[in-house]
């Protein structure tokens, strides 16, 4: 199996776990080792794992736990780390995510999250002079 | 000098490229190797290499080329491989980035950004349970 393969099993093992709200799994699926953060949407940066780890039992607890649902989902593999960029579909509203993994114990393990909105006319293609915003 | 240290530069240069429409500086501090990749606020994911530099080029050409300041950053460093969270203050608006890079010839290079909007209120504190809205 190849390395994007295995990353975008352990992407896909994020977003499930989110649909299961099973905290159990997300907190298997988290680095033990490396430095971590997360970037919820419109949300400041979070450090550390307790901090992270928290901020997804909240969510998993929450009775307005989104259910959303993983959309074209792409690995970059840079030896034993690896990104994944991809939408996430949520009560018609899409968002675009970047979840960084580290290989750590023969697994791929996450070390970072950062989900924002996408704009509403934002078809997946590559645009030769977007009018950037930053 | 710690590979913190290290990376905080690289990320540094990525911000001084901006600031002076460096687009020679730019293309500089981007991977030649590694697949890259770049989600610029409310726009979907690009990659590769000549669409992402050619973003960033568009947008140092650009005459709304936005004068940014990079602010609060964190350097997390898991071998070879770096992410950097930081602010991006933007004519009055602040913006949240990720930025990835990678150990190459010796120095440190860009593979992902991922800047976003940030929230109105959202000081850059650990909150024990934020209103998630991903």
């Amino acid at each position: 199996m190849s390395r994007e393969i295995e990353v975008l099993e352990a992407n896909e093992a994020f977003y499930r776990a989110i649909a299961t709200r099973d905290a159990d799994a997300m907190e298997a699926l988290w680095s033990r080792q490396a430095p971590v953060a997360c970037i919820h949407p419109g949300w400041d940066a979070i450090d550390g794992h307790a901090e992270v780890l928290g901020s997804f039992r909240a969510l998993l607890e929450s009775s307005s736990a989104p259910h959303l649902q993983c959309a074209v989902a792409a690995a970059h593999v840079v030896g034993d780390t690896a990104f994944v960029t991809c939408h996430e579909l949520v009560a018609g509203a899409r968002f675009v995510a970047t979840n960084v993994f580290t290989r750590e114990e023969g697994a791929w393990r996450m070390i970072h999250h950062h989900s924002s909105a996408l704009g509403p006319v934002q078809p997946r293609v590559h645009r030769p002079e977007p009018e950037l915003r930053s």
